[in-house]
């Protein structure tokens, strides 16, 4: 988090968590194993968004913790949902005691060579298939 | 628009979007009769945002219009709409020529010194009423 | 100007100032003849900013003027300063009435495709010298 | 970094160096014993920023170090210097390998509540001598 993310209102800007959630979306995909390498990292497009807010967050030197994972896997297009949280103090592993916010987004191979959305490969839906969980509704 | 929305793809970066939609919604909310004046204006907190992005959009010294229309209208919300597009240069009524991105958001009226929601007051639901118009879906 | 420019104090951020003036700056050079034409426009970089802060400035509808002018040419350099503030209401010449802040930059034409700065060519300087004027102090 | 905080050029925007020198200061700040608690930090206004570009910075996952110091401290304000930079493959204690820009920023503490600046407290001017080392020139 920065200073400079909170507003007027003194908490982070509700704008500033779809940056914190594409944060958590370009470490996730240094992981993948795109089809083209490094160049296809780049050529992965987000076509829609949600969020969903549930609390205000307010800045602090502590990083916040975002949860990611797969809800769908198409064939060219995947989904993820994202979880912004501080983590459970009491442990319980069923869920994270203070959720902000949850998100989702629509991802769609797009080869920008060729300029038009391509199909996902088959190591790529096999490692997203990995991170499937299902779409947690708050 | 500013030549630093744009991202390393040359094109204005997606979340920036919703800084655009912002701005929209800031415009259109200094002429709504807001129950408890200017104060109550900031008291119109976002719950959900939703956008879909139909095409890239870039850097420019024109602006890039918005229209803003409410669909719904609750007890203690209000549903927005936004479009961002360029007019149709054929001045066709109907639609406008390129969309580049529609989006939605669930707004709730806030009460900051009793920190709880508040219900809409008769005057702020017949402004909105005026602007009541069917979501669009593309 | 744009309601996120603000900060959890409530007036524009410090650092938004930089952008406000590269947004005149951007606005400025798009009517420079540069040599080898718009990507050229492209390949001048800022070598050095300072900025000193007179007043705060808080978030409203009108945009904020800001004045470029051209405070030294060089063989391969240049010099720019701004001036952000509001129009003297009483119309006198010699200062506007309220400044905000007051800014100056190096800039260095640089061949993007050679990686190197390169020098001016006469049609720049010629275009620069029109707008020189001196440093004001503050 | 963030991904975001690149330009269309493919590196760091020059503005957001001023963000990431802001973000160094805050992570110092927290340590200072400043009078009149917390709300004394909230307090030190940025009066004149000066920074120094001298390489382009990529995006990268891994963070970009910056080292902050006092360069001089009088009675009713101080000055900080920057220096973003790679640490030295080599351990060179003198300097480091690959410095991107350097940066200074006058601070002048502000009594929000009288509405003016104040002077440094004795305490606080000892902890600012702490960290007192000559300006670079680079």
């Amino acid at each position: 988090m920065r200073w400079s993310d909170m507003d007027a209102y003194g908490h982070v800007n509700n704008v500033m968590f779809l940056t914190y959630v594409e944060e958590a979306r370009v470490e996730m995909f240094k992981t993948v194993p795109w089809a083209g390498g490094d160049q296809a990292e780049a050529g992965i497009v987000v076509a829609e968004s949600a969020i969903k807010y549930l609390r205000p967050l307010h800045h602090r030197h502590a990083p916040v913790p975002i949860d990611v994972w797969v809800t769908a896997v198409g064939a060219a297009s995947f989904r993820l949902q994202y979880e912004v949280h501080d983590e459970d103090p009491l442990l319980d592993a069923d869920a994270p005691a203070v959720v902000y916010a949850v998100a989702s987004s629509l991802m769609v191979p797009y080869d920008f060579g060729a300029e038009r959305p391509r199909r996902l490969a088959v190591a790529e839906k096999d490692w997203l298939a990995k991170y499937l969980e299902p779409t947690v509704h708050r």
